[in-house]
Parts: C-alpha cells; structure tokens; sequence
C-alpha cells in the first residue's frame, strides 16, 4: 500500500559546514527533522520510511569541511502550498547552524501549482512599452514628508522619465501620508506628468500592512489607478505576496523589497542563498521585480552575490516567468555605467538619494538618468 | 510645526561588532537607515530632521569591539503597525552583518496599542485548570500517518494526562491527513479521552497554511472543538497571529513555533536575540506560549539562550501578560528534572519522540511524565 504517495520526489540542495563524518550526519538528521521528525527507528510503517523520509541523493565534497548534498522529499508532503515547502525545505533546520539551503529543485508537476509571477521581464516591458531599454525606478521619501510633498516629487520624477515610482519601503500608515491620501495625489501627479510627457510612468505603493489590511490596501492601490505595488515579503510573508500575485481580481506587477530578509543571508554557513531566496523564492511567489542591494553601495553584498539574484531571477522554470532583478541600496548615477555593464539590459536601475543630491533640479537628474542607462 | 509628531519615543538597543569608530557610525547610520533612508545633508525640513530621524541615546562598550547602541525613534512613525514595528527596528539593516537587534523598549502608549496574548500564563492555567505545575505536551507525528492514526495517538495522550497535544507543525494539508479531518477526529479522540478520566487534555491543530487560509483553519478548529491552535510565525507572519489573537471571535489560546525563524538567532554578531524574536516579539503578536530548542537537545541553543527566552517571555511589559515557555527539540523523560530545576513551573514541557520511545506503553509513558513534571 502506497496511501496515495506517488514516488514524485522534488529535491532541494544544502551546503554543509564540518568534518565529512559530521556532515553526512547532518544530511541524513535533514531527511528527518524536516518531514517525521522522529529518529528512524521509531517510524515504523513501511509507506512513511519509504516516501515521506527525505532522501539523500547526492553528497559531494566542495572545499575542505564544506559539503554539498542534495536531498529528495516526497512531492505530497508539501501538498501544494508555498508555506510548507518553507517549512519543508528550511523550517526546523534554520535553528541548525552550519546548513545553508541552495536552492530548491522542483518538478513540472509541482511548478505548475505555483502560478508565478504574472508579469514577470516580458508583461512589465509590455505594460511600459519599453522594449528593450533598462527600467528606471526611484523612491518617494523620506518618511515624514506630507503626501502632497510626496506627490510633488512624483510629479518631478514622472517629468523626468522614471518609468517605476515606488514608495519607500517605510512608507506605511504614518499619519503624515496615510496611505489612502497618498496613493490618490501620488497617483495624480504621475498621470498628470504621463499626460504632458506622453510617457507611461507607474506609481507603485507599499502595500506591506498588518495583516487582514494588505489586501484591501492592494485594491485601493489598482482602483485609483496605481500602476504596481511594493511588498516586503520577509514582513508580510511570501505566501500573502503569491496570494496577491495569483488572485484574479488584482493585476498589477509586485515588486519584492527585502526588508527584514537580511538575517537568511548575512552568514555564508547557515541561512538561504541569494540565488534562492531572492530569485526562487521571489519567483514562485509571484514578484515580477527583486530589490536588493547592489554590491558596493551601502550594504555588503559581493558582486557574486549578485550575480546569483540575477540567475536566480532569469534560470529556467519551466511556467515561471524570469523575473527583474532590481539592484538598490546607495547607488548614484556616477555607477549606472558599471550596472548597465554587470545588469545588461534586464535589469530595474533603482537610484534613490543618488538621483536627488546629482544636482537640486530634479528632473534635469532624471533626463541625465536615463540617458546613462540608454547608452550601450 | 511639529506636523503632529509629539515628541514621544521608543527605543530598540542594538548589538554592534567592530572597532569603536566603526560601530559609532554603525550606530548612525541605523539612525538614517531606519527612518528617512537619505544622507543626513538630503534632510531639509526641521520637523523630520528632529523627530523622524532615529537618534543614538546610548552608546555604551561591551567588551573588545562589542558596542551595544540604544537608538531611539518617534512613536509616531510606527502608525500603531506591528509590521511597521519590524521594519523600524530591523528591516533594511537585517541586511547589514554585525548588527544584532537585542531589545525593543515601547513606552505605554504603544503597548497600548499591542493586546498582546489573549490568555497568557494566568489565563492558559485557567483554560486547563491547572494552578500550579509545569502543562505537559506533546506532539502527534510523523506526517504521513493517517487522520484515523493520529487521532489514536491523540486518544493514548490523553489517556495518560497529557494536557496539551499539538499537531507536529509539518502537519498541513496533506492528504494522508487533511486539516479539516485531521481536527474533528483528533478533537473529537481527545474529547473521548477527558470524558473518561474528568481530564481538561485540549487539542491544538497547526492552522499554519497559506495566504487567506489561515483564518478559516482558525476558525474551523475552534468550531469543531480545538482547545488552541499552533502557528509558526515565521512562515505565517507575526502579524497574523497577532491578527489571530486580537480578533473577538476566534478566543482560542496560541502556541507560537520557531519553523523558518532559525536565520535570526544563529549568528551572535547579526539577526535578533533570543530574548525579542521569542519573547517579545512573540508577546507582541499575541502567543500565549513560545516553543523553542531546549539546550542539549538536537539543536544548538545554549542554556543562556533559553534563560534569556524565559526572561523576555516573563519579563513586565505593561498590558502585554507574561507567556509561557515551551523547550522542547529532542528532549527526553529522563531530562525533565534538570528541565524542572531551570524552568521551575511556569513552564510547557514539550516532549515528542522521547515520550514514544521510553517504553511501548504510550499511556504508562505519558503517567510518568506527568509524575516527573509534578515532582518538586
């Protein structure tokens, strides 16, 4: 008797830190604490040692006391939710130092329960009409600033040919621009500047919100016109950010902002690797755009660190669409030329305080902001 | 013109590694990262300059290029969010290696402004009947094992005087053992059980699951007769089960699980402490009960990692009731003594596999854990 376990196996890959003898170990405890959660010899029904036990499928030596290892787990166990394939896949061994999740490999089968990104590289190039050029996106900020101050800078920057908008992640409910207010006038402002340039700039609000708001707020957001949102996974949860991706009623792009996701990828020996949690794990939760802070800015990110968002972002997943990858974090317009060179063309430039302190005219950075990423 | 900002501040103190200029700036830059995300020079209006910027209060060396940093921000720019809480606090500079967020320090009115946990110590005591001793729980595993085998498991439990027994937080929902299954049959064994020994034994079912489905789990457990119910936060989100916990028609009490929240406490130097993510954080978001490793189980939290859980899990915080304590993670019968000695009795001893392999006799298993627990 099989009780319904089909033999689909996904598989996800680890890093592990120690002695070859410890490292063994510790992938064989993965096959356990992350499905019965029992030593073996207390699970005793031939269908659950056989299918529901994670599997070690490849064990492969890396660097001196640095392991590799694939391991197998039933395709059932995570019955088609993003939340216990996080639990399945990093949920009790993040408390285990020394294992580092690389990356999840899963099975058209399992692929096709997960819708995806809805726009992803192609649809946001549709929806503003730039064909081929990299997107240019800045922050409305700081805190504090009035809602009308907000969409005073949206006018500019509109005006200027930014094509995203996006509210500063810390943009929440702050009584100095609540979020109803601001979303109407930043709305405004941008289809007003659109209006006298001819151009298709979007406004993308937070909508990262105590949960049971989100939603409502994502609504608000699409009816008076807001062209894509922001959310912080890592505060909101992935599964609220798929949730929206795939309701049928909300069809604007999401952007994913890595606030509060740091602590996964701070250490190189635990946690989860850029590559997955920043492209795959954006990806199947339905982000059509990846924050993340460029290297040398004012965050610690390696250029390969970058390099593997981007891979991330773009490898093959059978039905999810490639994703932007979206370098931030203390960039100027003097670096455009170096991230057009590391970016390519897929890629959304957002520049921040470097677009305001290039010069006081505003719109004038702008122009000059888009003329570094158009040249080749 | 304050443009409404009171002049009221809560503070978080923060952890910071490297030599003393550098943690000095460290400290400084949490001041801007936090809040406005702009160079300090690109801050032209007065009121943001004095209230939204986040400002160093103390300053003070823990030991050789170990700082520790009380930074201070306006109530205000919380707008009442747990979500916006987090972001504050640990959003952008959870992405930053050497900064470790130790405590949050929120005057009354923003406590205020938390309800907290829903029954607490006082009122899970209460709930159970139980005045004095340890609450003894356990588990029911491994995923796999059918609804109808589960529920016996359940049954056996609760024959033998255990008072809590949880789903294993890898349950979901699959088909072995669907969620709405699962609950009514494990309610209804563990009903069973209390009729026949004057028992308050209560059931709490995992309603962990994706975006949207959360609450109606919630809700069907305790229609069908769930006692509380279990979440795990990291995977959920904070903010749903502070959600879960504020909302007058779901009265159930909360076990909090730790699956997906490993990243933030394995480093020393990055992440949160132990004491905020499984205390206060816990307390914040409405748990009545935080699970967490117990040292010298299968993972590596030490034994002053687990003093400083019970510490922010006890410790005043106005309205917010204290919570209790759930070590658990590989602990065996043999080992409640000791777990006695350092937990005393405001404690929820949580023993899994290791009530299943001290002898073939679930219930016999279960009497002498309950005779060790209630040993003084």
């Amino acid at each position: 008797m099989n009780f319904g376990f089909t033999g689909e196996r996904f598989s996800a890959v680890y890093r592990l830190t120690g002695e070859e003898a410890e490292a063994r170990a510790q992938a064989q405890d993965i096959c356990l604490e992350q499905t019965v959660e029992l030593p073996a010899a207390l699970v005793t029904q031939a269908y659950i040692r056989e299918h529901v036990l994670g599997r070690v499928e490849e064990f492969t030596s890396l660097a001196e006391n640095v392991y590799q290892a694939r391991i197998s787990f039933a395709v059932e166990i995570v019955a088609g939710e993003l939340t216990q394939l996080l639990n399945v896949v990093f949920g009790n061994i993040s408390l285990k130092p020394g294992i580092r999740l690389e990356r999840i490999d899963l099975p058209p089968t399992m692929l096709e329960q997960f819708p995806g990104p809805r726009f992803g590289r192609a649809g946001l190039r549709e929806r503003l009409k730039i064909p081929e050029r990299p997107l240019l996106c800045t922050a409305l900020k700081p805190m504090g600033l009035l809602a009308r101050d907000l969409a005073a800078l949206a006018y500019q920057f509109a005006r200027g040919g930014i094509d995203i908008i996006k509210d500063d992640h810390g943009l929440s409910q702050q009584h100095t621009a609540e979020f109803g207010e601001r979303v109407e006038r930043c709305v405004e402002a941008v289809a007003r500047a659109n209006q006298e340039t001819g151009g298709n700039c979007i406004y993308a609000p937070n909508i990262t919100a105590p949960s049971g708001y989100e939603y409502g707020s994502a609504m608000h957001a699409k009816r008076v016109g807001a062209g894509a949102v922001l959310v912080s996974p890592g505060i909101a949860g992935l599964s609220l950010m798929q949730n929206l991706a795939a309701n049928p009623d909300f069809d604007l792009p999401i952007l994913s902002h890595p606030s509060f996701q740091g602590s996964f990828v701070v250490s190189r020996d635990s946690g989860i690797s850029h590559f997955c949690l920043f492209g795959q794990l954006n990806r199947l939760a339905g982000a059509d755009a990846a924050i993340f802070p460029n290297f040398g800015g004012r965050f610690s990110f390696s250029r390969d660190d970058c390099r593997a968002i981007v891979e991330g972002c773009s490898q093959a997943m059978q039905n999810i669409a490639p994703i932007f990858p979206a370098p931030a974090g203390g960039m100027s317009l003097e670096r455009v030329p170096e991230m057009r060179e590391m970016y390519g063309r897929d890629v959304i430039l957002l520049i921040g305080a470097g677009l305001r302190s290039h010069s006081p005219d505003l719109v004038a950075n702008c122009i000059y902001f888009r003329e570094l990423a158009e040249k080749i």
